[in-house]
């Protein structure tokens, strides 16, 4: 045994057991034995052991240790988008469930691409990851790649933009009755002419939250006009031409609805272009409490933010599944979120008479 | 052989060599020669285990792989807060680069901790990560941790808040010239009473930028106020006090330059609340061009936002250093970030008797 020779790690940048074994020539099994305490190894040996590991600074491989158990110790994490404020509240919502067990979050942000959703759940099993949490593009129709891992037995838990038909938890939003909710209040404080701006045909939270705006009319007796209804699609300049065609057409458009913050602060800008004060002229509500809901000018009234309570629910749920507390199945976890009433809106419940 | 069973992986969710192997009564190398087209394996041979290996849905275990050459084909990223926006962007720029190779992605939000930055190091070596991209969180004073990284040769890049004694890449902004020039900007167009808000002394990123707006004080012979400097210590409400002691002391105060965006739109807001416009009493820049600078009105003059650039980099740095094109050294690498002039700032130059 050369002492000098201690600090010299030829092996690679992590010591490993075969390095400790080599250099006190023992055998790997007695190695692995001292430190891991077993009792048929004599405590001289194990002082001998741990010493040289302390003076290398080994580290337990904990990866290669869990992967011979088929466990790699890491959660995946895959969103559409990680710099929109939502996505990025609700990761680290996960993180701070995370934290506090032995998971590591392994994260993929597709950029809202089907392409790089694929390659993210191929990277998944390539990492022999323990379980993955997903909000799914704005591109994803269909849903094999997902199926790929359920045939691994890895869980899935969705967020936010679920598959709806695959059999595993999906934690949501109330989209339907926030939006629900949101016309109602329009309606009670003497709108009459609520138009909707909503998001894509293929997304489900879009879809929701029409519906919510629909019943919330139909519950009022207000008459349902189709025009008054816009998917803008991601296309913010589809706004300037729905809000121009909607004031020819209903000059007493008088609430408007919409379905994410940012959209909302836009349209508000297109409206105050066209001459039309917010809320004197038109009321507006938007959704999810991004910043910019508070920073804009007046404040936008909106519906609660609930992203970092979504990536706890989310963490939760599939910290319970692998720990073997319940089986997948598919199931919902809801949220109700709150309304939260700022300057866009006129905030006083018209008379009675007023309200149709 | 029981072709029935071939659908049972009784070894664990992920089908393994092993399983292979003894479904067809082969040894585990003539398996793993077979799947990696070795030329000592027949034909036949090699077709019948990939048959298999087809049916039960076996994935090459790149993890495995990897480890056994003490690879594991993953960056960490360690960031102080993912939901700030700057973060957010950071980490997609990061991504963008590793989805160009093998690597993926762990990331590690310390929520400004210490003591969770230290846990995360300690998880990147557990994990055997090939490296660490890191941003250190406001308690960071001491950098052992990094250092027990590096005895492990697993190569660093720090970007934006670096540790500067570190022998190793630090990409940063150049804070000083920028704000050189935003402090500039203000002289030129008539401000005479230029304020300072800036982060915390702890920060190297807080300094620079002090150290630029006072350096553009003296080459334009404007004396120095050391009373006009807050060190805001990410307590706002402190703000508040600074504002109020300076216009009293100074009322002619006409100029704020402030170390983020945050601040000054939080600031902005102050100064409106005590009756003063900006920008025709007092002109404001911010910094890093985060989303508020336009959502709120006006809308804020403010330094070019690098984030994306800054992660593209950060990735592309640790990529060079593990392909081995060059060592890892001490070395900056400094994106010159430009001035925006919006609408919190006069832009137009004061006459030039008017300028001292």
């Amino acid at each position: 045994m050369h002492r000098c020779a201690y600090y010299i790690t030829p092996m690679g940048k992590y010591v490993t057991i075969t390095e400790i074994a080599k250099q006190l020539n023992l055998s790997h099994s007695t190695v692995s034995r001292a430190l891991s305490n077993h009792v048929r190894i004599s405590e001289k040996t194990r002082a001998l052991v741990q010493n040289l590991a302390d003076e290398l600074g080994y580290q337990a491989n904990s990866t290669a240790h869990h992967l011979s158990k088929g466990k790699s110790q890491i959660i995946a994490v895959i969103v559409p988008q990680l710099s929109l404020h939502f996505f990025s509240k609700v990761v680290e919502g996960i993180q701070k469930i995370l934290k506090e067990t032995d998971y590591s979050l392994l994260l993929f942000s597709t950029d809202e691409s089907i392409e790089e959703e694929i390659k993210a759940t191929q990277t998944c099993l390539k990492h022999r990851v323990d379980g993955v949490l997903v909000a799914i593009s704005r591109e994803t129709k269909t849903f094999d790649h997902f199926k790929q891992l359920l045939k691994h037995e890895v869980p899935i838990v969705f967020f936010d933009r679920v598959a709806n038909f695959l059999p595993v938890p999906k934690v949501i939003t109330n989209d339907y009755q926030a939006s629900f909710n949101a016309t109602a209040h329009l309606l009670k404080t003497g709108c009459k002419y609520i138009a909707h701006i909503t998001g894509s045909i293929n997304l489900n939270n879009s879809n929701n939250r029409l519906y919510g705006y629909l019943d919330a009319l139909n519950s009022h007796e207000i008459k349902v006009r189709e025009s008054m209804v816009h998917y803008y699609e991601f296309e913010l300049s589809s706004i300037d031409k729905f809000l121009k065609k909607t004031l020819i057409k209903y000059p007493k458009l008088d609430g408007l609805f919409v379905f994410n913050d940012y959209v909302a602060h836009y349209a508000v800008n297109v409206l105050h272009k066209m001459g039309k004060r917010v809320p004197d002229d038109i009321s507006v509500i938007g959704f999810s409490d991004e910043p910019v809901a508070t920073y804009m000018s007046p404040k936008l009234s909106t519906v609660q933010q609930v992203a970092a309570k979504m990536g706890e629910l989310t963490a939760q749920k599939i910290i319970s599944i692998l720990n073997k507390n319940e089986p997948m199945v598919s199931e919902k976890i809801i949220i109700n979120p709150e309304l939260i009433l700022r300057e866009t809106t006129k905030n006083e419940l018209a008379s009675p008479e007023s309200i149709q």
